[in-house]
């Protein structure tokens, strides 16, 4: 059973602009795009760029997400030091997501900057590496597509913050 | 109008096996999964290799496809010889792969060694630099989560193949 939270993070709906100092929100919609495939694609190009340290390389996985519970209460922050991590939804399924400005304490996510916002389910995220963010909070049971860095290192830091009590409203 | 195709390739069943010699099959069927987030998810790790040369970089791009007309006739061959390239498709919606083996000739598909395959829609496929494929098959409008190299010089090779009148069967 979960403990109540103690504040509630209002989720904004997600938007390039807004998530900006955090990545790079992949969707089509609003995005410019040109014809390829002799008429029969358009492509949206360059929506998330990927990033790997030279030691790294860049690998797609299939991450199978269970809901999460409601009134959802944040449990741990992670970040990628060598590397970028993306997620798209592959049912059209709507998700969370909870970030961090590093700022004031760029060794730890900080509790003042918390922000969450909402997928509209046609749109997936690639967080900058070092960016602190919540694992994957998923609103239904689905999947999604993930571009992340494997190789040698440690490239996840985990911060314990179920002690904020911060849950998430949307 | 389309002309009549004058041979039929049979589009087979996309596996991790018969595609080896291609690239790889994105998809959760029958791969290796461990528990990760707090047991909240499964992680499919590693499913696609990304490549790219020293002087580009990775991105994630989306197409928009269109229905190709049936029976489809092959029209071109390209092959990216400064990375991979990935496609998964974000409506469940199945689509055929055509790829043409190396040999005889490095420089050139060959109609002999063409062959195609069908994704049941939970597949994606990600193409090998310098595999000779054919431009992205849509069965239904749909879109595709695109993974591929970005940055200068030509990645892209193309040869027309519509005088070979080869369509596909599925």
């Amino acid at each position: 059973m979960n403990p109540s939270p103690r504040v509630f993070l209002q989720a904004e709906p997600l938007t390039p602009d807004a998530f900006a100092p955090f990545g790079q929100v992949i969707e089509r919609n609003g995005r410019h795009s040109h014809v390829i495939n002799d008429g029969s694609s358009r492509r949206y190009d360059d929506l998330a760029q990927l990033e790997a340290d030279r030691d790294g390389r860049l690998a797609l996985s299939i991450f199978q997400a269970t809901t999460r519970l409601s009134p959802f209460l944040l449990n741990t922050m992670e970040r990628h030091p060598l590397g970028s991590q993306a997620f798209f939804p592959l049912q059209g399924q709507a998700f969370l997501i909870a970030v961090s400005a590093r700022a004031p304490d760029p060794d730890h996510p900080d509790i003042g900057s918390l922000r969450a916002f909402l997928s509209n389910g046609l749109q997936g995220v690639n967080f900058r590496k070092d960016v602190w963010h919540h694992p994957l909070i998923a609103l239904s049971d689905g999947d999604f597509l993930v571009a992340d860095r494997l190789g040698p290192g440690n490239n996840c830091e985990e911060i314990d913050i179920a002690r904020w009590q911060v849950g998430i409203r949307h």
